[in-house]
């Protein structure tokens, strides 16, 4: 099989322009420690977060919102109730929902959860190497998770998730690969950076749901969303000194760029 | 009824004169997402936040604090439990409390916890237009929210909530009006970065709240939080690029605002 | 007893050079409010911060990590039982573990958790004056808590502890005391602004965990953690206006600070 084409900054700037345009309210069930930045890029990129953590409440939330998102790390039985409801809410009333497999495979307990929740479609799956290899694991009997796997290997494993969930699958690091299980995406714009400040992948993840939202082709919407994050943290990184001043840098960046600044971009 | 008269610097600097010297203790019991940025508003502003979360601790620590804040963003039940007690407590030792009541009125859980919770008097309630008037119906039987409403709507609707509850209403918006149902303050200071920034509403509560510690007068006090979130957001905004450079400068310039500059202002 | 000796900065700059090599893998149970700055102190000293909380993963998690930290700043019940199973486990494998005593002496339910652990043999403890003297008192029965008492009664309240519990012990303040009960180090380097950011002194806590991870004299480890964070945050100090621009300055400097420069301060 050929490498993945990289996706095209045409692409980047509709699926941006679209987000902007059409503002979707996404349902934030994440993790204890990236709530904030999290909620951060979603205003920043253009989108609107809400985080609705009840048993009560989290289900009829889900089904209105635009999109949800589900970030296992720090899991626990209470929060894991709340996403399931969420989830089937989410998925009767069409709502696409996204799935962040924090450290999967390397827990029994989230693995688990993770396992029964890619039974339940997601539309998007975004992880590290480890995480998707863990994840096709999971559902395919092999050993376990080599964590010192190259990016080909998850790439393999990317598509065949996403082939058995129906999921577009990204897995991301310097390079970044997304697909369907047939066309597959890079998004180049991989930076060190990213490593140093906490919840990046995290809040990757809610910019990946939000893009979900009513997205004409799914692959190019999830693709972007990777794209932007790359793109961004790129200026971000030029911009500051080290791993305190990147994130409001990263901030302003996703704020600031516009779909015909990347349409200008060689 | 005439448009409200817009609060006098001359009140905004005794205020915060006034913050400076006592240093209020805060006991804050808010949603997840903004704990952080709520603690550095106060501690950049002049007071001290605690976040005393355990129904072991919670009662006894608001009786002792100067001030409570009770935000129902990430309401749940073992929470719910706990600030009800936290405001009964405060309530028997005479210190004031202040409410948030996030997206009341949007879903049905949280509108009958602010119901409830708006029948145990609360100092002051700190909302945006669709809340207030969401509380003001849950009072009076009205059918619903308009969440299209105007300011003046909310007036009318926060005048009414004062006059209701007993408490100092708070309307917050481009322009926010500060009410006790009878006299009603305007704070003209509004700007567009708050609405990109997570937080910068439920800190603006955490930032009443204390402000209403030891009050000569709770209108003036409450009015003089919004102002002073205002004016350093204005400040903020001018220093900076986007929303992630605006939360550093709104923190600096509340820890930098003196009363001698508000009242050298125009 | 002589005036504790500063600490020479050529040990700073050797156990600052063993962390970054080493890369530890620390199992953060923190308080809600200080998680994130936790974390990307962490990331940014040069160490790998990871919030696992369930019950299902926390025991097995701990006694997998290079270290562990134990924060009671917003405890509650379900959470004291994780603390307790993954200090446990982690004694049991060997992984040493720190206890940061937020607010101990002042609020009955944490102060007797705080006294349990005590009796689990944490590596190093991390708190300012009252909490220390509190947590002295605990053990010898002296009758309470002076919160204006200085920093010579600490000292020996630090001392006391240490010999007691077998624990490093690190009272912070403008200038932090760190001893083993015998031999007790100085770290000069205090500044204002630590006082006015939330969260400072936890993540400081954070990284007295990550610094005992292996360390071949625990003494000189948890004092080079104080005495990084004093140094960074002095720097940072002078580089920002305030609270805000503060936090991603003393970030910046921790990531870019290096045992070399180190050496060459004077």
């Amino acid at each position: 099989m050929s490498a993945p084409a990289v996706l095209p900054l045409s692409i980047i700037a509709r699926e941006l322009s679209r987000l902007r345009t059409s503002n979707p309210l996404v349902h934030l069930l994440t993790n204890e420690v990236v709530q904030e930045i999290s909620a951060n890029v979603l205003l920043a990129a253009g989108a609107s977060p809400a985080m609705i953590v009840a048993e009560e409440e989290a289900s009829s939330f889900a089904a209105m919102a635009s999109a949800l998102l589900v970030n296992v790390g720090t899991l626990y039985p209470a929060r894991e109730t709340v996403m399931r409801q969420a989830v089937l809410a989410a998925n009767a009333a069409g709502v696409p929902w996204t799935l962040d497999p924090v450290a999967a495979g390397a827990l029994q307990y989230r693995s688990a959860f993770c396992a029964e929740l890619l039974g339940l479609s997601p539309a998007a799956v975004r992880g590290n190497a480890s995480e998707i290899l863990a994840l096709a694991g999971s559902r395919t009997s092999v050993r376990g998770v080599d964590s010192t796997a190259g990016s080909n290997d998850a790439l393999d494993a990317a598509r065949q998730l996403a082939r058995d969930t129906g999921a577009i699958v990204a897995v991301t690091g310097e390079t970044d690969y997304i697909t369907d299980g047939e066309q597959t995406w890079a998004t180049p714009w991989g930076h060190a950076m990213m490593t140093r400040v906490v919840g990046t992948g995290c809040a990757l993840s809610a910019l990946v749901a939000a893009f979900t939202a009513q997205a004409p082709k799914r692959l190019n919407a999830v693709a972007a969303a990777c794209a932007l994050a790359g793109i961004c943290g790129q200026r971000a990184q030029a911009a500051s000194k080290g791993p305190g001043s990147f994130k409001p840098a990263f901030l302003d960046a996703l704020y600031l760029l516009t779909p015909e600044e990347l349409l200008e971009m060689t």
